[in-house]
């Protein structure tokens, strides 16, 4: 793990999350970008070395529409930046972790991803990524 | 707010959480503390610019007791520093955020501590946070 790279923000609307955390932080979002095939649409805040990562739901049966309806707006996950995702995800599988997908896949914001189980991580969504080059 | 300073993350046994994040990040914690105040006591990782801080309950019926209770393990808070918390807390208040205490409370880490009632700020348990000096 090197750092840090994003926490993931659940939020019902996407407008009223971006007001909210422009006034917390202080600063206004850089980038929207949605994720068609896990149906959420994005915004993200520079935080020093870190990023928030508003998430917001497209329509109604995507992961994070899920999330709402079951926990309501809070902390969705939390990313650890890698620099070899898949010899990152071999050593967390040796240890006990239970990886969501398989094999990387394409996330927002220009990187490969990789989630671990709540449940194999003491309650807590971990999201490898690493960014994608060239 | 300059950075993310922590996350804090609620664990039912300390031992337990330590081990797994050390899995996890790939480095022990570097330091233990009770906070008697807030009947909780805490292991701190550094990852990167920011640091992880697990928190597991002193008796039960702390904080830390009533949410893991309530939600289970997971993520408790987030934390920013800032460099005037008092200034800051002002801030905040006139934005619309409601302070869960008036006045900066000792915290661990050497810090001035305020938190900021989730439901102002989407659902999201939110520290600021001061080194104390002197």
């Amino acid at each position: 793990m090197q750092k840090i790279e994003h926490i993931g923000i659940a939020v019902n609307s996407l407008e009223e999350g971006e007001k909210l955390y422009e006034s917390l932080l202080g600063v206004p979002p850089y980038k929207r970008e949605t994720v068609e095939s896990e149906k959420v649409v994005t915004s993200f805040f520079r935080q020093g070395p870190n990023k928030i990562e508003l998430l917001a739901p497209l329509g109604n049966d995507g992961p994070i529409s899920k999330f709402l309806a079951k926990k309501g707006q809070g902390i969705h996950h939390i990313a650890y930046a890698v620099t070899d995702i898949k010899a990152e995800m071999q050593r967390m599988s040796k240890e006990g972790f239970v990886l969501l997908n398989e094999i990387p896949k394409r996330g927002a914001d220009n990187k490969w991803v990789c989630f671990l189980h709540p449940k194999s991580a003491g309650g807590v969504l971990v999201e490898l990524c690493q960014e994608i080059s060239g």
